[in-house]
């Protein structure tokens, strides 16, 4: 049985080539699967650039309200309780809306995501 | 992309050959990999009975304290922000402290979990 403790978490500033805007994320824990586990902060507006997971993600709402969208779908909004599953190879984003912050916690399958292009101020309001 | 709304979700009333206690479970979503999410409300003392999953089964707190242990090893007090990775094929079981009620996400690997015997007073104090 392994821990991560909130208390002793680090979060680490989102970077340039994978997020926009103001992104804070903690690792915590994986298994032998390649699922692991990360909680991330958004500021109103922040988002992921596009990318994918090869074992798909689940997204489950914490705190204020988000925007998720595969690229060529309709969109989600992202609210506290809520569950989201994005099928592995689904290049999609995520992160807060214009007016509000996100927490989610995010279980990531099948290792490093692939990652792509940032999210355009037209994509992130398509769909919505 | 696959949607479960906070608001839409329907808790069910854990069963007694499952749990010893007032405890609440929804179901969420499952993906190809037989990973699924589900939101579960501990009172405090209730607990699962020893149960283990093939595939693991990560526990993520949302609100309250709860314990968390595995058979044989000392127990974790599970906190909001937690994250909590049991192995597979680990007996253990989680719960609300004897003071506190429990939210927590849970994250389980590889189908069904296979159920032993109720977790007794004594196991639910040991180890802690």
């Amino acid at each position: 049985m392994d821990v991560s403790r909130a208390d002793e978490g680090t979060f680490e500033r989102g970077d340039d080539a994978r997020f926009t805007g103001e992104v804070w994320l903690r690792s915590t824990l994986a298994d032998d699967r390649e699922t692991n586990i990360g909680i991330v902060h958004f500021s109103p507006g922040a988002r992921t650039h596009w990318h994918r997971h090869p074992g798909g993600q689940f997204l489950f709402g914490v705190s204020g309200r988000g925007r998720v969208r595969t690229r060529g779908e309709d969109g989600h909004v992202l609210q506290p309780g809520d569950v989201i599953h994005v099928g592995p190879g689904e290049w999609h984003f995520h992160g807060g809306t214009g007016d509000s912050p996100l927490v989610h916690v995010a279980v990531n399958g099948g290792a490093a995501p692939e990652w792509g292009d940032p999210v355009r101020d037209e994509e992130f309001a398509d769909g919505f």
